[in-house]
């Protein structure tokens, strides 16, 4: 048996490190260069990807009832890949009959384990992009960062904090209560970890890795059997993950059905079932909050840590680069068409008008600035495709058509650029897709205070600031940390709004309604697993 | 101002240390003696609570529209005190006032705040045991250190849980990330913690203190303001701890009205009407899981952290000490006549009997063996009072009284000891109070599999067993284990399965439904305060 622990400490203790000082850090890098991946990894996970459509995934010794998989690429092809399906009893009693080899291995056995999959999977993140570029739309640069390096990443993180917790407290103690002039009372105690039960991981369909390994890894690592439920349209990126889990896990010594794939259909779905079965303890959620309500309802017997619906905004008050500030907001809006739930949606700007470094612009002139600075950037065709990437679902497409009568349009096309009132209902909620809505606001404070409040009753999970003027940035600090809201202020050139970077942004906070687990804090890992004791005085041999 | 922190900071790294070891630790001496709280303490302490009796007791600047207080010591008299009350809304009104200066201050403040509040209740320990003792039916000895400093220990261990957890990550960082050949990206970044909202304590009557001081230390020092809702019957205790913070939060710069008194009369509880407002956002419980169900059911706004109803067993299996064992399990049923969660209450015993150091003995040896210890000990009156103590609440009579009829009395008094059937309805629920089952298996395994699963069913905080066999005592530590209870194995002498060490044992494992926090892990702390980032790129200069 292979000491995966013992391969893989430095890193371990690195990711420790890292999450520690916050600075920036990976072990992943995130270029898809042949120069870090070996020079043939391109290829490879070009004839990887292709070798696989219209074949049957293997999975050995996975329970099978019958091969289930329909995903076309929002590119254009059916993928034609059939995956082995089992209802959801069928999978609860596989990952239960898991459990307990599981639970009784040691720490250092589980999270070793955890880190070779990890190590696996950025090896085959070539594949991993194109996995996830034909599952869910993105562009291949972006496919292979988000679904490839960047999850991984996401995935070390959850390893290394219930690492740090698992190992937070002694797991043996001798205690010596001292009894005056008598002898010391002595008592030997040891604590087991023992895990919640089973896992159930629900991916979505625009980052089907990056979104479901902090919940995977975190429950994997301290000792709980994992039924991956991937959205039936983004498949692909997730058994790839369990089947890289399964051989490694089985080389650990460790059951292979600690991980398992649980495989539907659009229209047969088996969420609920699953969610529903008494053995489900922990169920990590990303998605709409209409079905995280459904889940809070219904699945009350287990633990629940959700990424749902918010209303991400930004306040332009003032800058002193017009034209950079315009850039970053035409990046970050256009970026995967605005299929991500750190894209910024609405954008406030003071009736009257703000300062910037090019004289006053009014609410017009900025809103004109911005879509300039969006036309410019997806001028060329092959670029904007390479920004924008393809729709994932094509509701998504008809919910922005039907934004578009709610104001005036001060782009077409993608993103989709409205100008609309402070108060419309459009902009009261999460509109998930490639729109963005200018908003007049009485001034900056009003449009701090407005979109503060939306985060509050809504939530959000990213707020944006231009400001130029010190008391005013202090005052929104204030306003979106109670808010619960991570704040960017003033970003230019090559850093965006959107991005939440592992090691050192906590994603989501937790603190408002979207979503009450943050990637990765303590609370994330805390509550997996528990502490049981057993004592027994210390002079009695047994 | 005076710097708290500075002053109590050893105190708390040395209580940071003793939670990593597990080993023993206190700074707060149990033994109520002049020698070590100072030669007029307990004279002190008695002219002090004397002084309380038919008075108003004093809680300047606190909410109060009207007086409330009809405690009647289980020892005979009326205490007579009557105590600011407010209604709800006035509560919530005065917790949301004080919620920004408390989540504002630095967390040095508010931990040196809260070890200072703990430093000054120690010193109080003579007072504060007279008034356990005369709110609970404590004897005195045991309302001193259960009331006094265990209480305190358990206040210090949560206090030091929320320091690391809050100190974990570093709260500013400077991000840079490499760019290839261009300038790094570099970002700076600042944290604040955002405490969840109001925090509601809800004691109960028999450990009004040690049960209520983590969740109330956790919640103020995690910077949530905190509303202490004692029983109706044990006020007294909880209005002095209310009294010592408001002092020290004032002292400390910080609001008085950061810590509020709930009081209520029988019949007329407030707790519903605080335990549903929407600004609650964390509610710590100690009772009954019918309540904790209706919490669970009506609270759902809220974080919820119990410790609830169970049954925990005994399995007898085999003694090389019959006399030590029943002399042990004698002291643990007669303590606080079984008003204690981690009371014992069903005893299971081989129906063929056990082997012992005084040969075998049959299951009705191993009966009479129990209640003989209990005659001897509890003998002397003066001596039986020390140890009974008095019934806190008149329900628990009947409840026993009731239980009588469901088994053949093996001995008679407080407490009762009743043999019944394995299968009986009465040793199926908690049936708190001076009761004992003693209930015929099969054999030990049979024993353990049935004290195991009604853990599992009904929760269970303790569980014990004596035995000689190695192996069976390895199948009942994963056993229990599984069930989530903490378990003693062979105690005798001066060590007992009810008594539960802070800074050691894990009060409550989480992992049944005995309750879901377990005092003090990071699990209790970590949800009550999140972590809201700002960033900017770290050339601008603001």
């Amino acid at each position: 048996m292979t000491d995966f622990f013992a391969r893989h400490r430095q890193m371990l203790e690195d990711a420790v490190q890292a999450l520690h000082t916050r600075a920036f850090w990976t072990p992943f890098p995130e270029i898809p260069s042949g120069k870090i991946y070996g020079e043939t990894a391109k290829a490879d996970g070009e004839a990887a990807y292709a070798a696989l459509m219209g074949q049957p995934f293997p999975l050995p010794g996975h329970p099978e009832q019958r091969r289930l998989g329909a995903e076309v690429s929002p590119w254009g092809d059916s993928l034609g890949i059939t995956y082995p399906a089992a209802d959801a009893p069928a999978l609860i009693t596989a990952a239960q009959a898991a459990a307990d080899d599981l639970a009784a291995a040691s720490v250092e056995q589980r999270v070793g384990a955890c880190l070779e999959i990890l190590s696996r999977l950025n090896r085959i993140s070539f594949l991993l992009g194109h996995a996830t570029m034909h599952t869910t739309g993105q562009a291949f640069a972006m496919a292979f960062q988000a679904g490839g390096p960047h999850a991984q990443d996401r995935g070390l993180e959850a390893v290394a904090v219930a690492w740090t917790e698992m190992t937070r407290f002694a797991d043996s103690a001798r205690w010596e209560k001292p009894q005056g002039k008598a002898p010391a009372l002595v008592i030997d105690k040891q604590w087991t970890l023992v895990p919640a039960g089973v896992a159930l991981a629900i991916g979505c369909n625009t980052f089907p890795t990056w979104n479901s390994y902090p919940g995977i890894f975190a429950s994997l690592a301290t000792g709980n059997p994992v039924i991956v439920k991937p959205h039936p349209a983004a498949i692909l990126p997730l058994a790839l993950t369990v089947q890289v889990a399964r051989d490694v896990l089985a080389e650990a010594g460790l059951p292979a059905d600690a991980i398992l794939l649980a495989v539907d259909e659009p229209g047969a779905e088996i969420t609920k079932q699953l969610a529903i079965d008494p053995a489900v303890r922990l169920i990590d959620y990303t998605g709409s909050s209409t079905f995280g309500t459904w889940l809070r309802e219904n699945a009350r017997q287990a633990q629940l840590f959700t990424e749902e619906t918010g209303v991400n905004s930004i306040v332009i008050a003032a800058t002193d680069d017009f034209d950079g500030m315009c850039a970053n907001l035409a990046f970050s809006l256009s970026l995967y068409s605005g299929q991500m739930c750190t894209a910024p949606q609405n954008i406030y700007v003071a009736q009257g008008g703000i300062a910037t470094d090019q004289g006053h612009k009014s609410f017009d002139q900025v809103a004109e600035g911005l879509a300039a600075a969006i036309d410019t950037l997806l001028a060329d065709p092959k670029q904007a495709a390479g920004i924008c990437g393809a729709i994932a679902n094509p509701a998504t497409r008809d919910r922005v058509e039907q934004a578009r009568a709610q104001g005036r349009v001060l782009r077409d096309g993608t993103p989709l650029l409205l100008a609309v009132d402070a108060d419309a209902p459009v902009a009261q909620d999460e509109c998930f897709g490639p729109v963005g809505f200018v908003i007049p606001c009485r001034d900056a404070d009003d449009g701090i205070a407005r979109a503060a409040d939306l985060a509050v009753r809504k939530g959000a999970i990213t707020a944006a600031l231009y400001d130029t003027d010190d008391a005013r940035i202090g005052r929104a600090v204030r306003a979106f940390a109670r808010a619960g809201v991570n704040l960017s202020v003033n970003l230019t050139g090559n850093i965006f709004v959107n991005q939440s970077a592992a090691f050192s942004d906590f994603h989501v906070t937790g603190a408002n309604p979207a979503g009450n687990a943050s990637l990765t804090d303590t609370a994330f890992v805390a509550t997996r697993f528990r502490r049981v004791m057993w004592r027994r005085p210390a002079a009695v041999t047994v």
